[in-house]
């Protein structure tokens, strides 16, 4: 837990009472006492320290004091996913939290077991915890919106498009279609680092086809990410990690 | 499983008699018939297809006839790891064979806990499963060599070096210590295609001042992986990837 984070509906003034497992954290690894500073972010918002006010076996009080506003992350990365199995779904909502991802979209594909969509992890509730690791690992506080689509074309088709077209500010997105076969590396893909992104991870034994040439005419690019062929969590933290090199390079550049 | 990994020693003639989870895959996942062919890699060795000669319930034999040597990966990536706790310890075996790298030094560090050393993992025998199911995962061939050292100055001190001084084919290695506190990308650390690189990702909280310092003077250029703080496995992918797109984007520079 490299950052302890707070909800604003939790706070009574400047104070956070805690009984959970952050609680239990502050008292048995980072092994605090009165007076000492953590640091924590408060879901969505400032990031900073906070003095440990009182410390029981029943709760430990935080008093934040010094928290300074975050930028959003840029460029702004909303991730596309084929709706992986529940185990490797939960690393994916992991990752994707910690390494700064703004929207996640999860959809059906044709190697996408159906039974998936029946798991637990469907729902909100269920994904939060993970979410909030994610963000605690990663150091910051933007919490991911997730969404779930329970098909392929009209994803593409319909959904997509209007949400493109309801995003004015941002401009248009480079629509990244990661693929083994391909030979273009992401750096040709002309990413800028206060851009809008939209790399789509396919599913388990890749997009069939079909999805590949819907996926191109609505304006994805394929791409490599290397020479490796990547389970579905590795292909999501190597984009995210390329996209930050490029965003690096291009920092440079400009 | 992308690529049935096959070892030299179970060869008769060009014949591989399969009866463990590589037949149940070929029965259950490919549902082969006799004639259909397989991908297929031959440990430490040529890539290819094989032909399936026969199945039924005990065994599947496959006959390889069109093999094709493949060159080792380059750049050679030497990863050193702190030794993880080993349910992390798995997922840098299995990504590292993903990925091409071609040895894993596992070194202690301040904090990584002792108990760490007592684990069966650390035991030759116990890791190969992690690192056949990478190469089968990421489609190449090249076992990692893995090795554990159980003291860290020693390693730093006497064993890195007389390994470079050793190489000579290789050239000096470029150093690299990943570190959240750095402000380098990977790009300026002077990574060439063809060149040696040693990344050592740190342990859950990281290196220690005096482990930093020991390893600056051992010639480690720290550097940054990006925005986030990253989990080791997560690191571990984000500098192989990294490294993934330097090598082409140099690729199109040369």
């Amino acid at each position: 837990m490299n950052l302890i984070i707070l909800s604003g509906e939790e706070a009574v003034g400047n104070r956070y009472r805690l009984t959970d497992h952050r609680a239990e954290h502050i008292r048995s690894v980072l092994r605090s006492v009165p007076g000492d500073r953590v640091e924590v972010g408060i879901l969505d918002g400032p990031i900073g320290y906070a003095a440990v006010d009182s410390i029981d076996d029943r709760a430990v009080v935080l008093c934040c004091d010094e928290l300074t506003p975050v930028p959003d992350p840029q460029p702004t990365v909303d991730l596309i996913c084929a709706l992986p199995r529940p185990q490797t779904m939960k690393k994916v909502l992991l990752i994707s939290a910690m390494m700064g991802v703004r929207r996640l979209h999860f959809v059906r594909a044709n190697r996408v077991e159906k039974s998936y969509f029946q798991s637990p992890l469907i729902q909100p509730q269920n994904q939060r915890a993970y979410l909030i690791e994610g963000l605690s690992q990663g150091k910051h506080t933007r919490l991911p919106e997730v969404a779930v689509h329970d098909r392929f074309r009209p994803f593409f088709e319909d959904t997509l498009p209007s949400i493109i077209s309801g995003e004015t500010e941002l401009g248009p997105p480079v629509k990244l279609l990661p693929d083994p076969e391909s030979d273009h590396p992401l750096y040709a893909a002309g990413i800028h680092p206060d851009g809008w992104l939209l790399p789509a991870i396919g599913p388990e034994g890749g997009w069939v086809p079909f999805e590949i040439e819907l996926m191109e005419r609505s304006g994805f690019a394929r791409c490599t990410l290397g020479r490796w062929t990547l389970r579905v969590e590795t292909a999501v933290t190597a984009v995210l990690s390329q996209i930050e090199l490029i965003r690096m390079l291009d920092d440079r550049q400009t």
